[in-house]
């Protein structure tokens, strides 16, 4: 796998309204700037000496609720959910940049840094700066992860033939949120889920160094908009697996297997992983010990395009099922 | 001049409540990770390979009200503020990371990024990527700045003996502001000020190949505050002279010698440069004539620390006198 020589494509989004304004927000054709390798639609930016750079932005009744997290945990999920761009890129976190909107009352914003920076030192990076300004209402948390690869997996690569492949379970982030939306209280297991979210940084690293994996992005929009990015990026066609999917257990358990597998299509926020590569380009069973988590094969890599569901045999288009976590409504 | 070799030390900070936050943000006695030369504390970050990034937090009713300026004008002096850290390196704009969190109503986005652009494009940089989210209130602007250079200046490094500069004219941005707080309408000059704020990026970069330059700041916290910076980072004293402080006429006529001059020293965001430089590091009227903006001598470098005021032959410690913009309250 070669190091990208400045990828002046504009890489290809997914169907979608939010992804019509990040198409007018990069602009059209210009060329990227000398010492920029990757520009706008992956998942972060790639510069000259391998340095990957992403930024991300919390907002309180957006992104979450202050009365589902401590303040703690606000701060350590902006800033998981930030290195997992990183990780999309199988990059090696280095630190990240913090700026923070204060409300005047009411949060502790030394517990907010401390939580950002439980999640940049849990992967080995520092925090390297910052913005600290006042808010006239939510909190706010916009987080720049910066890291270092010397090969970035792209969103761009997927091929005809390859298979997709996702780590851990998914749903339980959002099946919290629909708990918390209906006035319930989720379970440990799913609330933890949604509040200390683990980029997978290593896992990455790891599928980085696997010949034959083609391209990565981690799972922010739930399997079916992120699916669809990758088939965009490449070109191709992604045909998921009904039985596939790995929904989780305790999503089921809290919500039945119908809605449970319906946010594990489109609830987002997982920040697993999701990759289209070869066959045997890697040992499942190896990568699952190693890291304690499991990689299951989802779906595989077609020529034409959009994200397809085969199910009974029979194989149908998926509509983008967007939704908003803390409205439960689409977007 | 030779490029820092990563520099662990902590640059100092000036004194006031929000800078004993940024403290906080940025921890204690960690060492800088491998690869980042400059860490938290001056106006970026500096990465191997000469990369300089920043990122900067712009919030409405914060940092600007809408019916100020047009939705373009909030784009841009968002991305202009960001560009003016890169400035303060004497860095080389690259591009920009665009976060942006949009009120349901009345925002009209693209023409928030088409200001951000116009900044961008301004000083030979693109747009490379970003975010978009709704808000549940304030308009918000986040901009990563990236820049490059191999020669960075920064707040570390007056020493005693030196001269202290300043380009431009201060006071004006705060003067239209502190009129829009009273009901008034800023002159077309005040207002330009404040909405169309120029980084001095290509002022910087010339000022960078100077020997002899041996600290540099952007004006963004008031002339004061931003001595404060240097001082507190150099391990000196600052005096400036009260004759020597460069009011804009602008201000003065609107509001008056006095309150024009206190907002020349702590109304902030004028985006001009302050230095410390040996005397005779480059010809003032060569700047001026290069650069159509005047660089003048506004202070100097002694022993001791803090920012003084030398006034009718006597000198003074200045305190800090923080002006929140949109509150035109202390901060």
């Amino acid at each position: 796998m070669d190091r990208p020589e400045r990828i002046a494509l504009r890489v290809g989004l997914g169907p979608g309204g939010e992804f019509d304004l990040i198409r007018r927000l990069v602009g059209g054709d210009e060329m990227l700037p000398q010492g920029v390798e990757v520009g706008p639609g992956d998942d972060a930016a790639v510069l000259e000496g391998g340095w990957v750079i992403s930024t991300d932005l919390s907002i309180e009744d957006v992104h979450f609720r202050r009365s589902w997290m401590s303040d703690r945990e606000v701060g350590y999920r902006a800033a998981a959910a930030a290195l997992s761009d990183l990780a999309a890129m199988a990059a090696e976190p280095v630190g990240v940049l913090l700026s923070l909107g204060m409300p005047e009352h009411d949060v502790d914003i030394v517990e907010v840094q401390s939580g950002a920076r439980d999640a940049v030192v849990a992967v080995g990076g520092a925090v390297l700066g910052g913005d600290l300004s006042r808010s006239p209402g939510p909190l706010l948390v916009d987080v720049v992860a910066l890291g270092r690869t010397d090969r970035p997996l792209l969103r761009v690569g997927a091929r005809v033939g390859d298979e997709l492949w996702a780590t851990g379970s998914l749903g339980a982030p959002a099946a919290a949120v629909a708990l918390w939306n209906r006035g319930g209280a989720p379970a440990t297991a799913l609330r933890g889920a949604f509040v200390r979210p683990r980029p997978r940084v290593a896992e990455a690293r790891f599928l980085g160094e696997c010949d034959g994996v083609h391209a990565l992005i981690d799972l922010s929009d739930g399997l079916a908009g992120d699916a669809g990015h990758l088939a965009a990026a490449g070109g191709v066609r992604v045909v998921l697996g009904a039985e596939l999917v790995p929904v989780a257990e305790a999503a089921v358990g809290a919500l039945g297997a119908e809605e449970a597998a319906s946010l594990a299509l489109h609830g987002g926020e997982d920040y697993e992983l999701l990759l289209a590569a070869r066959s045997g380009s890697f040992d499942p069973e190896a990568f699952a010990a190693r890291f304690g988590l499991p990689i299951r094969r989802v779906g595989r890599v077609e020529e034409g395009e959009g994200v397809w569901m085969e199910e009974n045999g029979k194989t149908r288009r998926l509509e983008r099922g967007g939704f908003s976590h803390v409205r439960g409504d689409d977007r």
